[in-house]
């Protein structure tokens, strides 16, 4: 008889055993951080410090030192790639902010705000570089090839975005596909270089790298619910951002696709901007909660979570492996 | 005896050699480009297919071919690498247009102008990661190396700019770091990687880098004195252009410096943006006049142009080493 992981727990799932798991290896990890954010331009670890010290979770290096734990790697090769992985994420929050406009990120003022667009955009430029500077000193022509295409197929899905909102009619495997790429392909290819490094097989690749994803689609569907069902004090970002901004998340398309005519009416003006005061976010709440559309979307993130946890089968024991499927946990109940 | 080669010629100098001894390679290179910028997202061919088709010289690409050819190399690795190399280029001006918030370039109205700069910021993120897949398709660490480096570099010197923009105290030194930076290294790595994939040493890489590097320069510094000689239908930009948005480059920097009280403080105030009308830019060209700062930074052009040809001592003959060579007069020529 197999070994069935059930996902649901009765204690609250905690982020700890894989912060304790990593810990030796992440000061390392941000040991390189902070020396190869510096620059003779003082405003590059001026702002880069700004976000990458401003209290993120480090999710995606804590994935690469975790997954080449589960592998039992023993080198210092990860260190390297893991602080390549965290200046592809910033340089994509970045732009993020930028192409989104927003104020506040991690409960702090974004870049743009205080040091204006052009310096964010440059700066995330600076680091993407970078990043695949730190890649070529590993020497890794397959992790390069890993994290060039992921990093390709980020834009491609922060574009799809792009075309995407304010357009009510996206159907959920549209949104699927967006956050696949936006989101999960980072996370994919952060667990994925793991295998690489510990010379594992394509076998235990892709089983990473299914991990990744199925864990970054469960993450962005809990955030996208999150963001209708938090204030600002407790999520570091203001509540309804994404109903102003006028994201079609999956919960904006389960509510919309059981909503009466006259709520769809409401979802389509509400998403082309035309519904963004206090009183229509009140009212999209109220959609939501009529719908089930919330907990619906963290029902789809539970699905994602448990393939996340299956494509962990037959790799690694003890406290990895226990990590690894609490951070699932943890990222699927963060909602509740 | 050894061959001396002047700078200056009785005939025009052209860029027609160096496109006819390439063009058969950039035919290659632009299959590649167009196939290669293409996404199952409409947008991202869109707008890169608007700037990549918009009339460019390929210049940089064109460099990485006529050096291959200068060295004699038979292969076909350098048509992958000199659409990567464009791509990255493509990728900064997309984004310089947004720092800028340029209307024009080429004589077209820009991507940002179009599709808004979200957009433009992450079609220029794709087209930069498709460069990095193009290079790591090829397999050469150096090659990777060079061109990572570089793109750091491009984004360092971004950034030094912005903090210098407005900034009238701006020394001639700090201004040759700048555009050593935003432009000139990535001149440098187009013709240096011609070396790698001819597999010649260290001396020639340093060579082909000492060349495109003193070209990049030359050609930077004639395009900033362009930018106060000319009008929009002839340059593709506006005239003027750097002197509104308060761009401290060298003609500005020694007219200011050899200029009298009153006009010092015109120029601080114009670089601070307090004079940005078309009396004042009459005025701005007046005294650029009178303190022979055009005609000086020419002067400055050619002294690096004369060290670009110096640098290529030694290497080739025939077609593509008066190619190279003409190509330099071409770019300190242009202003006449």
């Amino acid at each position: 008889m197999g070994q069935v992981t059930p996902l649901r727990r009765n204690q609250p799932a905690s982020l700890d055993p894989m912060m304790k798991l990593v810990s030796a290896d992440m000061h390392n990890v941000n040991s390189v951080i902070l020396t190869r954010m510096q620059s003779d331009v003082p405003l590059i670890p001026e702002l880069a410090g700004h976000l990458i010290a401003g209290g993120g979770k480090r999710m995606r290096p804590m994935l690469t030192l975790a997954c080449a734990r589960l592998l039992d790697y023993q080198g210092a090769r990860h260190h390297k790639l893991a602080a390549a992985v965290e200046f592809i994420h910033t340089a994509t929050l970045l732009h993020d902010d930028v192409v989104d406009g927003s104020n506040t990120r991690r409960g702090r003022r974004t870049a743009n705000l205080i040091w204006g667009n052009p310096a964010s955009v440059l700066v995330g430029d600076f680091l993407f570089s970078r990043a695949f500077e730190l890649m070529v000193e590993d020497g890794s022509l397959r992790v390069l090839r890993i994290l060039s295409n992921a990093s390709a197929v980020i834009a491609e899905g922060e574009v799809n975005q792009l075309t995407a909102q304010r357009q009510i009619a996206t159907s959920e495997a549209r949104y699927l596909d967006i956050i696949g790429a936006k989101t999960a392909a980072l996370f994919a290819a952060a667990c994925r270089i793991a295998a690489v490094v510990a010379e594992r097989d394509e076998a235990v690749e892709e089983a990473l790298d299914s991990y990744g994803r199925n864990l970054g689609i469960a993450f962005q569907l809990v955030d996208d619910a999150i963001d209708y069902a938090s204030d600002e004090a407790t999520m570091g970002k203001d509540a309804g951002d994404d109903f102003r901004d006028g994201k079609v998340t999956l919960p904006v398309i389960l509510a919309h696709a059981r909503g009466s005519e006259a709520d769809r009416k409401f979802w389509r003006e509400a998403m082309e901007g035309r519904r963004t005061s206090d009183a229509d976010l009140a009212l999209a709440m109220q959609l939501l909660e009529a719908t089930n559309a919330i907990a619906d979307t963290q029902a789809r993130a539970r699905h994602y979570g448990q393939l996340a946890i299956d494509s962990l089968a037959g790799l690694g024991t003890g406290a990895a492996r226990a990590a690894l499927i609490e951070a699932v946990e943890f990222a699927v109940a963060r909602a509740y």
